[in-house]
């Protein structure tokens, strides 16, 4: 699945399969190379690059007359942005699937792992936290870009809290968030939106000052999945870049070996017509 | 995350936090349990059961004005089927799950290993073969099913065999088909499909005289995974119980670090109306 | 890779590369086939026998100077237990694994899920728990039996609650057991006894009354994950059939992204020298 | 799980639980944190910092007096190398492990993806090829450090080649290699040897020339899962700065659904006493 070539020595022109006609009559929405893993840099909202590593999936579109794509012609363009891919370039990075792959819609999706520095709430210890984060572009006949963060929260159960003498179960939530936007919303925009929407939010250190802290105010502020999911859905739902959003908040209950779980999808009606 | 109940020895009534009014106008789409593991008999072609294990899912809607949904009927409402859950009585499980949450939709989703017994192509040695199914159903405001299998096959490439003086580069390819009908499908007519469009199919078991059967019939039948994508589709759309379907084609190339990917999605027309 | 064999029509004589000789002076610790998805059959304490599925790995030693094992004979003795293999026969099958390999030592994995009832503490509600299991079997040269569970609890940290005026955080936690025993100890020995070490065990169902039972509990038996795997451990040094174990807790943090971890390995001594 | 500080704002000092006298005489072999995802540099060997993100544990071992470790000063080591954590500085961070945790053995394991620019045999076309590392470090008591690589790579059946009139069926496969050592071993050392051992290498960008050349090349190397474990095995014990290691080679068999697995471990002898 490559391309013929004649960097150094060329064989007598090898056949282009790919190249030949095809009478099946079936379009392809996609077709290309998936899980790539590949160093990438991601521009944070202070502006500074950050490096991390990116898993890859480049696909274009193929017409029902074409018989194959070029696979290598993926990876070539990949590497035309080794050492500096970042997400400024995305539009750029897409145009060019599109010219040398001869293709009416190119699709980019890239996973990460995004680093935010975060400060312990009452020594402000400070250190890294993680976030999973997901860009899914397409230009060409077929636009579009998705950002999506997943943000881990403290859950505390309202009902455990409300009936029991002393205590609450409370555990790790998983919270993740699509959205669509209509100007550039930021990675810590969402990961803030998130937090500030939770039992508590997670901290990578927390010395024992902290830890009372982070006790107190998740059993003070309890949530179901289901209030997770509100909340987060009212704060988006408030962000006048954001026109559509999907949450899905995911439990890991410490009471049961199964997860709680809650999902809304909505179109943002801004009322402007 | 539970309900009031008086069996056993009951304390004095407890709060019922769920059952509070919400003022938030926040509709939610789905709400539930996820990743349970739960032991499910699936009725296979021949009319026999199939022991197996599901990872079940199962949700609601819940309207705004609810504060909460009850976790524990979920749970209760699945184990009344326990020893004997079959995919015939989806119809009355989703049923139940509507009336004891009282939802105007309840979804449930199924993920299991579904075994096939499989007869080598020469000798006849015979033993099963593991293929991943889904079932995602929804009844109520929204009715849905949706079949999902995943097949893995060999493929070789048309192209290293039509430019190497010897040999053709061929690896294990995953096909997943997603389907909606009018009719039941069996997954086994799904499984039949699929191997069929491959370079050639997987077998358990394979002696010596069956090695060398499948290496040549995948050397014959080379297949770019672009042209999996589409003999399964022609295959798809000449079903005439199939009303919609996906097919994600993914190979592990053999030559490769990354997978090779091609994807279609159709509503079949009929040409009925 | 598999082996010449005479049902239905035989080919002339095909070539038995793995029958050739070896001059390369490597023993092989083991070779065989890996992650077989097949339907196993698990007989419980109380004599009832459990469908479920395993993920199957087949071993075996192969000298220096034999070139190649016979990998289809593995799925061959695998399937000779079709719809019937269960543990009490793993001896049987590790022998034939050695005789029709012609190998000094077999070796057999299986990973399975298994279930249990479990009662609600209050109200009795009753569902299946289910647990990871692994079996992990050698015979020949090297006999060895290994069984692994892994139980999740609930386990509150005592800092947490001794510094907070109110609440202490808690989570989800994984407790992974290996034993070499004397005589057969049950998988649900195993889960009793971590279940009795942790802050609180986990239920599939629980109605309001028992919400509030296992709050209570929790907050009153606080465990550090030093905790967990100190009060684990001294069950199975007390558990008179078991001569060596290895304990793994890892705790889902409900505070951090990260997981608290503690490991402990001993081989008991009896003292009976 | 945090320990008493007194930057910012202190409350009357908290009680430090962890500190507290343990009586149930259980020595903890390693307590610490787990799944920790972290920014790293690792030094190449041309000498380059190479930036990627880490999955990182951290361990102590613990006295079977004392209650508890103090989790947070895991983090703040780990902190202190923020932007600049390299694998020179293992020793100096597992020195300060020790130190801050008062432990008699420190624990730090690392896993990450790494990469090295890779060259098509034919046309020359380059990009990165990933490969999944791991360290595993002790200081203090136990000694210790294991490197462990894993190369993907193509296998070709040898079988299926002689008894088949054309092709031969081939997979990827994934070779994985840890080793102990004297003198320090490149990851790019292990990557090479292995390489060259295989069928064929893996590559990022394959022109229509390359693809000839490395079909061609498979066919006429075939190789068993034996023969890798065995191919590999032999290289490693003539690489001299190499005392121990493991070969793990798991194809992914493009006939079964299954896969083929071959396992060798090793002291290498000298012969210096």
């Amino acid at each position: 699945m490559s391309e013929s070539q004649t960097v150094a020595k060329p064989t007598p022109a090898l056949a282009d399969v790919q190249n030949e006609r095809d009478e099946r009559n079936v379009r392809i929405d996609k077709v290309g190379v998936k899980d790539i893993r590949y160093p990438i840099l991601v521009k944070d909202r202070t502006g500074g690059p950050q490096s991390t590593v990116g898993n890859v999936n480049m696909y274009v579109d193929l017409p029902h007359h074409f018989k194959g794509t070029h696979m290598s012609r993926f990876l070539e363009v990949l590497n035309h942005y080794e050492g500096a891919m970042s997400v400024e370039k995305l539009p750029e990075l897409l145009a060019q699937m599109q010219g040398r792959l001869n293709a009416a819609t190119a699709h980019f999706e890239v996973a990460f792992t995004y680093f935010m520095k975060k400060r312990a709430p009452v020594t402000g210890a400070e250190a890294l936290m993680p976030y999973e984060v997901t860009f899914d572009a397409a230009a060409g006949a077929k636009k579009d870009f998705v950002l999506s963060v997943v943000v881990p929260v403290t859950t505390l159960c309202p009902c455990s809290k409300e009936i029991s003498a002393r205590g609450a179960h409370n555990q790790r939530g998983m919270v993740s968030v699509s959205v669509r936007f209509r100007d550039l919303v930021w990675i810590e925009e969402i990961v803030e939106l998130v937090e500030a929407a939770a039992s508590c939010d997670l901290y990578p250190i927390l010395k024992r000052n902290d830890e009372k802290w982070v006790t107190e105010k998740a059993y003070d502020n309890p949530r179901f999945v289901e209030d997770m999911v509100r909340e987060v859905t009212l704060r988006l739902r408030g962000h006048e870049k954001i026109e559509w959003f999907q949450v899905h908040v995911e439990n890991h209950e410490s009471i049961h070996a199964h997860n709680a779980y809650a999902f809304v999808e909505e179109w943002v009606d801004r009322g402007e017509n």
